[in-house]
């Protein structure tokens, strides 16, 4: 049975980089672009060309050495931006521009001070203007997550008119459960005419940890574009990670869905980027977390010991971990201690490994986690 | 409108200690037990005393002093296990054994080399032995989340009549999607007799990101008790952040949830553990990391200086945390500059603040950020 492509369009340039502590220089930058594109990426969004005449650069140096990608810059729903945004991108093989303007009665009220038609207008604007420059205009309703399905629906429908090629509809506070935001992108795949003209595009906030989940129930209604980030860094508690996506869809063939990504170049990428930004990746982090595939619990070591899959569902090697590793801590049982010695050289006989496995715990009681050096000397230790 | 109580069940000292390099020394665990209970949380699982003399020895120091929850210590469905586990709770106030079994076919064929039937005479033993102990006691149905609803509805029913009181429906192996999940706990609560004698419990891993959602999907389906860690650590990719899906009962009425926890102690709660596992929690987690309340693109910059909630639906004082912070890094705008001008000392007119900006761009593109210090130099710089 086929399945239907989801598009990964990464924002760690972008959505990533605007974090505190993450800004980037040009060239790491170009370094990340390029990586991000060999892994299959389909969209790069390169940054946010008239924030800063660094920004501009970078966009301008990304779209010229991007291959496959499309190459997006961001712009508010202004000339000015969209104008310099196109400047930046002129290079580039693929470009997009993104442009947009908030659309929540909260948006419009207290950021713009104006209403809903006037909103409608810029809207429509912003991408006849951009659309002057590029074949490819994204359109963004921002904070869509809180705007009332109906009106979202309107915007929506008068921007396609104007030529948008992708409708973005971010959960900008990271405020939506999952259901009620597959609703909202059902409602629009059945309430937008002509919506077929367009891809409906994911960006989830991860503000109450439900980025990943908001962002397949979107795909699962009918939106074939997701918004993402290496680690699902981003704008304060972040955006839906891409590997987690990724794997989702790979693990799930009932959803009939696929991305284009290698998954085998998620850890290496996860690293680069963390390592560039300064920006850690805790050890319990999904899919690429320095724990993620490590088991320390004694049942789950036995498990693990005798088939992986009683306790993994991904084979390390699909997101380029070498193995699955089995650390001895004071939780470990006697399965885990043997396969440990067995490594460093040492056959126990069962009885054996009683003997051994009772100074091991005195011994894992007073340590963290116990080295392939301490097991010969809990060996030497045990008289056997 | 009334709403119902899902109680929390906090395994950070079982499910999240057991992890590589978590170990903690008794006094610690009995600091975080304590203010585990003082949190409100209604289950601490305490440990696994079986597992280790120190194990035993810091469950039954939690027994005794935890005042309002009740202390729970893991258990196989081995009767030394349980012996092990009782003796360790003798002086709590509430104490529950917390015993269980694999009944996925996974777990039968591969851990056990047993059958469906023996794995249910096990489970029925388990729970009845560990009842002459204690009157509650959980019973956890080990990979359930790969186990077919028909069967671990057989063996649920089975265990509710030899007296379980909470019925544990893990995800092991952080398999499913959220309707998946849902429709599993929805199944058991329409097909199991006397369903409604036991409360019905979430334990979800975090492999696929997917954690809290699961947790929540349960929730939506009928069960009362979602187990889970502080800053969502465990083994591997770690279970359900319980700030996480504290907040999202919190922040949404529509489901008709609350849970008893004082949330202004979750930030706290959350440096106390990661602090003393020397347990890293990344900048952009949901709720505790350092970003979480962190603005710094100039869009959200200016909205929030404008409304907190343009962008921000959690008021971090709920949370434990002093105040949204404005980052000035090369994404900023003016909003955010005159913004923090202000609070140095410096009330900037329109036309120098347009001025101030332009140095700040210059500066800003070769610092990650601008602090305090830095302002007062850019403004020397920018001749006024």
């Amino acid at each position: 049975m086929s399945t239907e492509q989801v598009y990964i369009f990464d924002t760690t340039l972008r959505d990533g980089e605007q974090v505190p502590g993450c800004k980037l220089d040009g060239k790491t930058k170009l370094i990340i672009a390029k990586q991000l594109d060999e892994m299959g990426v389909d969209v790069i969004e390169a940054g946010f060309p008239i924030s800063s005449p660094g920004d501009f650069q970078a966009v301008q140096n990304i779209a010229n050495v991007v291959k496959n990608a499309s190459v997006c810059g961001l712009t508010r729903a202004v000339k000015k931006d969209i104008e310099v945004a196109a400047e930046a991108l002129k290079s580039a093989k693929k470009p997009r521009i993104h442009t947009g303007i908030g659309t929540s009665d909260f948006h419009i009220q207290h950021k713009f001070k104006s209403d809903r038609e006037k909103i409608i207008e810029r809207a429509v604007e912003a991408v006849a203007y951009a659309k002057t420059f590029v074949e490819d205009v994204e359109f963004y309703a921002e904070d869509a997550g809180r705007t009332d399905n109906e009106y979202l629906a309107r915007v929506c429908e008068a921007v396609v008119k104007a030529g948008a090629t992708v409708l973005n509809i971010p959960d900008t506070t990271g405020y939506c459960l999952p259901e009620e935001y597959g609703e909202k992108i059902k409602y629009l795949k059945e309430n937008v005419k002509d919506i077929d003209k367009a891809v409906i595009s994911c960006h989830c906030h991860n503000d109450l940890g439900l980025a990943t989940a908001n962002a397949i129930y979107g795909a699962m209604n009918g939106a074939r574009q997701i918004e993402c980030t290496i680690n699902g860094i981003g704008e304060r508690a972040g955006n839906t990670s891409l590997e987690e996506v990724v794997m989702i869809m790979k693990q799930h063939p009932t959803l009939n869905l696929h991305t284009n990504i290698k998954s085998k170049m998620l850890n290496e990428m996860s690293r680069l980027v963390s390592d560039s930004m300064g920006m850690g990746v805790q050890a319990n982090k999904a899919i690429v977390g320095a724990n993620a595939f490590a088991h320390s619990s004694g049942i789950h070591q036995d498990g693990v010991i005798k088939n992986r899959e009683t306790y993994e569902i991904i084979d390390p090697a699909e997101v380029g971990v070498s193995e699955s590793s089995i650390v001895l801590t004071a939780r470990s049982g006697r399965a885990a201690l043997a396969y440990r010695a067995k490594n460093v050289g040492y056959e126990l006989s069962k009885l054996e490994l009683d003997k051994v496995y009772e100074t091991f715990l005195t011994f894992a009681d007073k340590h963290k986690e116990i080295k392939d050096e301490q097991i010969h000397e809990i060996i030497k230790q045990s008289n056997l």
